[in-house]
């Protein structure tokens, strides 16, 4: 990969496109030149970057031309057309979207975890879900020194994850409520407004939806273990940004809080935050537009043998989304 | 006791003492004569009672002369210093707060799950913590069908379990935030608005929350099972009303999704809502103001043997308070 790549980013105008294209310019990625591409209907918008303005283009087939390296974040269904021809023009791929997650020839990585797949790839390289991956942020460590087993988890998600439309849905909907008018909705089948969803991502006939299964199914290969389970519950909240997971966690060693606490601390990426007496522990609030994960709520389990129960916040649109696939971009940089 | 007894609500202007004054007005209790107490500051109040107006009174020592039976929900030094007053005045007293409900001799009664337990009174009856009589609701019932050993269960809690404060503060934060001003905050020690607070109740030394262990320390004593394990994580979300819980609980015996299904229909007091290709599945929003606890989300749990996930939904100023109380003080008549 040249060093200083010409990168696209693929869905620009996109809350996550939005957040790709800012987290290049703050991580000082080292673009030598960016495409912003896009759906027709968004193309000829202009938006920053360096202080310079870039005209979004619509996203064809002749796009990926000269392009090293292109972010997706455009959907799986733009995704599974436009990466594969991307690959083709010699460009690589990171993409955002589900669609090739678990193809055995795409790597799934979170860069703190296995960035060495990054270099296993043939074009395409994927990001993994945002819960997976702010989950795994805290759990990755603890499976190096205790070796996990399974986890019960339930998430906070907040409307970012879904899109633009969704926060504009929740803002919608409390302007709505707050002036006395009815309540209208578009993006969620149920209000959001002060209400919790059971619901993210379609169903599976077994009951779970596949948000809930992506844990279980990303957790084993990001973390290259192939008997790892995971029951998760996936629930939307009235969140503006950054999600939360609380996880139940089971290991095959013996764990304490205090070791537990000192393999976290160590760990990339993530913040510990756990000081219950001063009231101090994740919050998606205080954990939104942050890079780093934050972990606290640390304790034993008590209904299990080698358990630890934990906290976990972080931001879905940057560790979840643009930071992971930006981290990834420069992994490939890193690796010329 | 009386057949038409005459009740007191001790703490009838909070959020619980209002629902079971109208409580007691929908279910028909065979109120002979109510009496209202609250502190000093709300005595004078006028609240309505079978479209009689009644004044509340300053609660003395002296107030439970000619009382048969006291629905106490004023917090729990209240309960501390006036229950006892109350009991050896003849008066039986069901207490909301948690001052009583681990006292040997003080039954903890959920009706639909241990209401002979009322029987055994010494003049106070205590009313279960309101996250695990809503979820007690749906795993009791499945508990005398398959003998469960443990959950992990994750819990989204309504502003209103905290009280009218709470329930003043999130408003005030939504128009704060709307109108641009600074957020204030009284009642949480974060912002709950557009946030989630990892923290119920008081932190123990063993990072648990009070409200997290009360899961396992009730739960036991109303389901007579002493072996119950559960880890919890208890969250406050945005919500104005109603609790929510996912839970993964572990089965002695095989449990099949179609069994779990057939034995939750028939369980007293609980709707299954368990269709999600027609988007139907328990929802803090629907659940507000209903007596009866909803439980959907059902499926085999992928992490266990003989496990089960669901999520239950619930009122908890309803069932979590107020129509609970409400139901034991019909049994102290009906055991008459």
């Amino acid at each position: 990969m040249n060093r200083n790549p010409h990168v696209a980013v693929v869905g620009a105008t996109g809350a996550v496109g939005v957040e790709m294209i800012k987290t290049l310019e703050k991580r000082n990625f080292p673009v030598g030149k960016l495409t912003l591409l896009a759906s027709a209907r968004s193309a000829g918008k202009k938006l920053k970057f360096r202080g310079e303005t870039i005209s979004v283009q619509e996203l064809t087939k002749n796009s990926f031309n000269g392009i090293d390296v292109a972010l997706f974040s455009a959907g799986g269904s733009i995704s599974k057309e436009f990466a594969p021809l991307a690959a083709r023009s010699n460009c690589v791929v990171v993409d955002n979207s589900s669609a090739f997650r678990m193809d055995d020839t795409v790597p799934l990585v979170v860069p703190e975890i296995n960035a060495a797949d990054v270099k296993h790839h043939s074009g395409i390289i994927a990001n993994p879900n945002c819960t997976t991956a702010i989950t795994l942020m805290a759990l990755y460590p603890l499976h190096q020194a205790f070796g996990v087993t399974r986890i019960f988890a339930s998430s906070y998600q907040a409307v970012s994850g879904t899109g633009a439309k969704a926060i504009e849905e929740l803002e919608r909907q409390v302007n709505e409520i707050v002036s006395g008018k009815p309540v209208t909705k578009e993006v969620y089948p149920h209000q959001i407004a002060f209400n919790v969803l059971p619901h993210v991502d379609s169903f599976l006939p077994d009951g779970y939806t596949k948000e809930e299964m992506k844990m279980q199914n990303e957790g084993r290969k990001i973390m290259h273990h192939p008997n790892f389970r995971a029951s998760v519950t996936c629930v939307r909240v009235p969140v503006y940004r950054a999600h939360s997971v609380a996880v139940s966690a089971e290991f095959e060693n013996p764990i304490s809080v205090e070791a537990a606490r000192e393999v976290l601390k160590k760990a990339p990426g993530l913040d510990v935050i756990d000081d219950p007496a001063n009231k101090a522990y994740p919050l998606p609030l205080h954990t939104a537009e942050v890079y780093n994960c934050a972990v606290g709520r640390i304790r034993k389990d008590c209904a299990m043998d080698n358990g630890l129960c934990f906290w976990v916040s972080g931001d879905q649109l940057l560790k979840g989304a643009a930071l992971n696939a930006v981290q990834i971009a420069e992994e490939l940089v890193r690796s010329n």
